[in-house]
């Protein structure tokens, strides 16, 4: 066995093979390999690779072979039935031979007693694992994990099923790996902007990112509809203070840079951080939604506790709405159209008297596909917020598919409360 | 080049290589290989592996070195930043070089014009594509897909964005693979149910599923929350006409069986449904939401041309707005509490009158986190329809967290609208 290698800054690699049919046919998202990179990169080991592969002796074959990371972990194919066939993969990678363990005949058994039934042959030949491995038990359910090491490498085979294998990862392998390889451990800050695409957002802080080398810290892009996170990480191998103040010092650059941008960090949700503005300041808030039809009023009452600021809101789909409900005169309408600036400007005002709130958003654009006009093109929205300082509105334009104007738009009209609750402040 | 094959039954095997640091670390989950993996299963052809590897020329060059497929085909890395790489890579895999596409570059220009910007030198980069492949049109963004083909094999590189990727590959890439492979046709029925987990569901058609081996048909459970797909497929090869009815026999048993469950077929959605039996009724609908923040008028919305059957909603977060806008008097909500069934009753009551429609829904229940007490606890929902014979109301239970109580119980007060609609019929 090889010697466990002392602390170090080399980096630690780490491969995760996904076995099972159904991932490669669109009946399961692999939500376990993106479960595993996310732990893995928490203690510092780089994944490098992800395949997903079926219940298929020569691709398990070959996905053990062409494995080039420290630690391959695989998951998956560990069940009673007959397509189940990691074990004996593995046996042959290895050139060992299934055993019964006694011990775990004795567990599965016990197991299935408690629920009230017999465990079959099948059930008791999960206890029927590779020689020359480390059993790794399973807190949760009745297919063992196992552990090899070859050439200074480790290979971990554990459940496919997603709480068993979380629980035997958090407890047991998550800390043998970091054990075995203390890896370098990674600081990480993640800035969530809003506002501006990724490209341009690149240009805008290109300098900024040609000076990250110097101070040693990566940067990704993330971006997703609306938003781009910039992720800054960088190793933190001996000092964990100076590392952090490295890229402490950076992101305080940035949040200079791009003070219009910069809406929260890590996890955080827009509607999070705009519940949290209006938290602090006892306010209440309301909505008037027309193209987002309740979109923006789902992302604020997805937050747990939006109840505490968040009074409600009128999907104004027809016109016969916006009069009613809203106080929108009819002649404003027909000279307008709903898609402007006064209808929205009153229906923010509207909704913000009906409800008695101190802050409120009202939307109206054309989600398209259909409805566009030359004038008013599909993706044209426009936005009001209206707050104890008096309505303002603002006319986006985002073109895209339905679902992208009504995710676009409502992101920018929780941007828009979120400035404005910031100045008003 | 390879002649192109004839109609075969050989098998054709599709391989997915999914580009982008995002899909190892934990911080994208790669529903873009499951969308990919269906859609290739649904025409015939045959995925075998998928892997997920960085934005790293080494990785990327491993990958398409050691990929064995009729078809691979690459997302991602096609952005206009630093760090997407894989055109480059592409170009010194297949011994070929960039080369600027000026009618691509003017179609970049004007799409940024057209949003009123001036394109960057980085996104007119985007029109630098290999010199030797085929360039495929994206319909949605500025990064264009590349086909190649070598030794009777195909290689396809396209965008990572879910949206763009999915048109490019639904117009051009699985009509091109079909046309150059000739998969072994597949016919496939998708039956779509809502109302029981996928165990009790397994149970409740266990005699019917067990007599689908003898008509050579395969069963797969698509579950996903609230919902479970049942797809049914076979092969083809040599009469359509036959495997057809052999399907569409086995579906007719399935309606048969479990009429309560079955909404739909395909991709139709439960808010499609409901939307087309309003308009074949000319009818309107309306919707007040309490703990479902405004997501079911979200679904209701989604749909295009929801408009002409959807007035508009209201969505009643705190007490008074149930109060003022629904009308429900205060001693009402005292006495049974916002979550019951005199109060939901009434919501939906109050605006179907409000707002003057043929059908109202109305939800009120406690999503969760906080807010549930031993009688209430949190996952109950009650949900009431409002129509020309009146009000009724069911109370539902979804234990789980906040997201899962929205999203089922508004899938079930969908269904609810959907069963009162065909027996008012």
């Amino acid at each position: 066995m090889a010697e466990p290698r002392k602390a170090t800054s080399r980096e630690v690699t780490a491969e995760i093979i996904s076995i099972g049919d159904e991932l490669l046919i669109g009946q399961t998202v692999n939500t376990n390999a993106t479960w595993l990179g996310e732990q893995l990169t928490r203690v510092g080991v780089r994944p490098m690779r992800v395949h997903a592969i079926g219940d298929d002796r020569a691709e398990i074959m070959a996905a053990l072979q062409g494995s080039r990371a420290d630690a391959v972990l695989i998951t998956g194919g560990l069940g009673p039935t007959k397509d189940d066939i990691t074990k004996q993969v593995l046996c042959e990678f290895f050139g060992t031979r299934l055993v019964r363990h006694p011990d775990i005949e004795e567990r599965i058994a016990a197991f299935f007693r408690s629920i009230g039934r017999e465990p079959l042959e099948a059930n008791r030949a999960q206890a029927d694992l590779p020689e020359h491995c480390t059993v790794i038990p399973n807190a949760r359910g009745t297919a063992s994990g196992m552990w090899f090491e070859r050439d200074g490498r480790i290979f971990v085979s554990m459940p496919g099923v997603p709480y068993e294998m979380r629980t035997m990862m958090e407890h047991e392998v998550l800390p043998r790996l970091v054990e075995r390889f203390h890896p370098p451990s990674i600081i990480h800050r993640t800035i969530l902007t809003t506002g501006l695409g990724e490209s341009h957002l690149a240009m805008r802080i290109a300098a900024w990112e040609d000076s990250l080398a110097a101070a040693d810290i990566r940067l990704a892009y993330l971006p997703s509809p609306g938003l781009v996170k910039l992720r800054l990480s960088t190793y933190a191998n001996q000092d964990q203070a100076a590392a952090k103040s490295r890229v402490d010092a950076k992101a305080a650059e940035l949040y200079q840079l791009i003070p219009d941008l910069v809406f929260g960090e890590g996890e955080e949700r827009l509607e999070q951080v705009v519940g949290r503005l209006l938290k602090e300041r006892g306010n209440t808030m309301s909505l008037a939604e027309s193209c987002t039809g309740g979109y923006v009023s789902h992302l604020i009452t997805g937050v747990p506790g939006s109840s505490a600021y968040y009074i409600g809101g009128v999907v104004s789909y027809a016109n016969a709405v916006k009069m009613e409900e809203l106080g929108i005169p009819s002649d404003m309408l027909e000279l307008n159209g709903a898609v402007s600036q006064p209808v929205v400007e009153r229906m923010a005002l509207g909704v913000r008297q009906a409800l008695r709130t101190d802050w409120s958003v009202a939307l109206s654009g054309v989600a398209g596909p259909d409805g566009g006009t030359e004038e008013k093109p599909v993706g044209t929205v426009w936005i009001a917020v209206a707050g104890p300082e008096g309505v303002k509105a603002e006319k986006v334009y985002y073109p895209g598919t339905r679902d992208l104007v009504i995710k676009r738009s409502a992101l920018a009209a929780l941007n828009m409360l979120r400035k404005r609750l910031i100045s008003a402040s």
